[in-house]
């Protein structure tokens, strides 16, 4: 007994650690059971809807199919879903009336000729990236509703009442999902994605500003917060994925916020780009976080200084560019922090530049002159970032 | 016309682009053909299944809806979706049972009430990152089955007959899409996992293979296919989510080849986790690909030497290890390219010991101490990789 309760207990805890990572997945699923349930009115009080019958529960499949947790996502999949039926059922019964003349031995060979050469090449056609992309499930449903429209024709005599109520239920299903979805507290993929690209801009920042302190300090009696606020960067070095999915939903949404229609979501991929990049820069940059560095001490305050100054300005730099994402603005305050970073790149250089060591051997300087190249590089594409905002 | 004519021409040589990418992609096309319109079959001889009836579209519709590219994820689905349904139907008869007691009235309140508790808490579970990677089709499969169980129930009387006829036919269904997928040219996702990681590992040792030569090259005349083989290592950088994919299909398959059913499938993701790491410090190389070197004559010698080798042994250790994860075979080839390429790592930090610049300044040579830097880096990064084999 007592090891059932410690499993449940610990279930209930990990419950509670992924509604407090995100609450709006706790209201995502009630959502789902408000549009479950709302739906499911249609099929309890049938009789309002003399002409659905069975059709009906294809309402209810159509909710729990369709409905996803963005706007963007529902929207998507309700649009697919509805076209797709359409066309699909058009092209059935098509298909039904032309197997039609051919006779009763040839027609069933005629429709599975039909079925195997349409199913093909739809099946084919989703390995085009442009269309696995954004009418992926289209293409499924295509092949669905045109293998059961021409199939079930075969049998079923009454095909076109059988095709509307099935588009009808399907569009009532679709809507109800679209309806909850935009109006019930809403996600909008566009507005996720257009925080996450400021968020991981910020997490760089973070470790850049961060950086500067840790480097060339000896003191290791760091707190573990200050550690695993460094290495938030991480999680930007795969974001990639996430963020093409993001806007693709983001190209479903209507008008939200301050996002029109037709906002330019591939902008906000090209400055995830630039900030992956940056990323990776960072992570070479954190394999000498750790390292000792054991520079000749004269040669290394007079780095150790600038080195601190570039990581902190291009941090800061950054930091406004995410505040600028943020708030939507276009602010200057970034151009100032870009300059001061490239005016101690110069400096930088040039006390590397006089410094000739005499008495100490390159490979002490290494480590501290590798950080000062990755830093400039990052100041570069710290650049590139401000440019693409 | 012609431009009609021009553009069908584009859409056919996009087409063989993407079939000859992977001829494979063709034969699943016709596969999915052949498993519909198998299928198929049992609807047309309707007579033969005189329990099935209006069920058998189920059948249909789990052959679209199941089959996959591998057999992992077809497996995957199917067996979701066949226990997923098994679950969901019993949990359905037991709620439209118990609702039955409560009275007429209160009879669709309650099992609304079921739907939604049903539903919320399914959905919320769907969030947990352990049932998305496996089990996010079954989950979403049970809140389908259970809600259209109880609901239809509340209709149609003879409730045990029609979910056992559901039943077979999802099972038949599944039965022909995996049956098709396992014995006609079948594509394991276990094999593509394996093969990807192998095919990473090469990518990275083309670069390093081909980086010696190129960066204190100042011929600038290169072949454009050299430089895009140099290239082909970005892919590396994002191939996390695919790799993740394909681990988890790969887990649904039994013994194939060489592979067993336990095979440990995480293993690759942990070679693949330390290839991406070497990856990033690859990128951060390429940086310093294109930048001119400007260093004294005669030191540069004297590291071009040393870094050339590095990079050659550390990609060469890297092809062996990649070899002996195509063939499963362990071979010592690798430890010896390691080896080496320690011993230059060695050499080359002698070098930079004892060369004291007299007259030259620092700025000049941190190009080179850097990419020197970054290479002792891939050396550790490629021996990491040596011991997860």
């Amino acid at each position: 007994y007592k090891r059932l309760r410690n499993k449940v207990i610990g279930v209930l805890n990990h419950m509670k650690a992924v509604a407090e990572e995100d609450p709006r997945r706790v209201i995502h699923s009630i959502k789902m059971g408000l549009a479950l349930s709302l739906i499911s009115i249609v099929y309890y009080f049938n009789p309002f809807y003399d002409g659905f019958g069975v059709s009906a529960m294809w309402a209810v499949l159509t909710v729990v199919v369709v409905f996803e947790f963005t706007v963007g996502a529902t929207l998507g999949k309700g649009l697919n879903r509805g076209i797709a039926t359409c066309i699909a059922g058009a092209l059935g019964i098509a298909a039904h009336h032309l197997a039609g003349f051919a006779g009763d031995t040839a027609e069933p060979v005629l429709l599975g000729f039909f079925v195997f050469v349409l199913a093909t090449t739809a099946s084919f056609s989703r390995f085009f990236p442009g269309i696995k992309a954004r009418y992926d499930y289209g293409v499924l449903i295509f092949i669905l509703t045109f293998s059961l429209v021409s199939v079930s024709g075969y049998r079923v005599e009454k095909i076109i009442e059988l095709a509307h109520q099935r588009l009808s239920t399907i569009l009532i299903g679709s809507f109800t999902c679209v309806f909850i979805s935009v109006f019930v507290c809403p996600v909008w993929a566009g507005e996720e994605l257009h925080k996450l690209i400021a968020l991981n801009m910020e997490k760089i920042a973070d470790f850049l500003e961060g950086f500067g302190g840790e480097l060339f300090d000896n003191n290791k009696e760091h707190s573990k917060d200050d550690k695993s606020v460094l290495q938030r960067y991480k999680s930007v070095l795969n974001s990639k994925t996430t963020e093409e999915t993001m806007a693709n939903f983001a190209r479903w949404e209507p008008k939200h916020g301050s996002f029109k229609f037709r906002h330019p979501w591939k902008q906000y991929l090209k400055i995830g780009a630039v900030t992956r990049e940056c990323a990776y820069r960072v992570d070479a940059l954190n394999g000498y976080l750790n390292s000792n560095v054991q520079a000749p001490h004269e040669f290394k305050t007079k780095i150790q200084e600038k080195c601190t100054k570039i990581s902190v300005e291009s941090g800061k730099a950054l930091r406004e560019l995410a505040l600028g994402i943020t708030t939507m603005t276009h602010t200057n305050a970034a151009d100032e922090h870009i300059l001061n970073a490239n005016i101690y790149t110069e400096e930088l250089k040039e006390t590397l530049k006089t410094s000739v060591l005499a008495n100490t051997s390159l490979l002490q300087v290494i480590p501290v002159t590798t950080v000062a190249s990755l830093l400039i590089e990052i100041t570069i594409c710290t650049e590139k970032i401000a440019e693409s905002v």
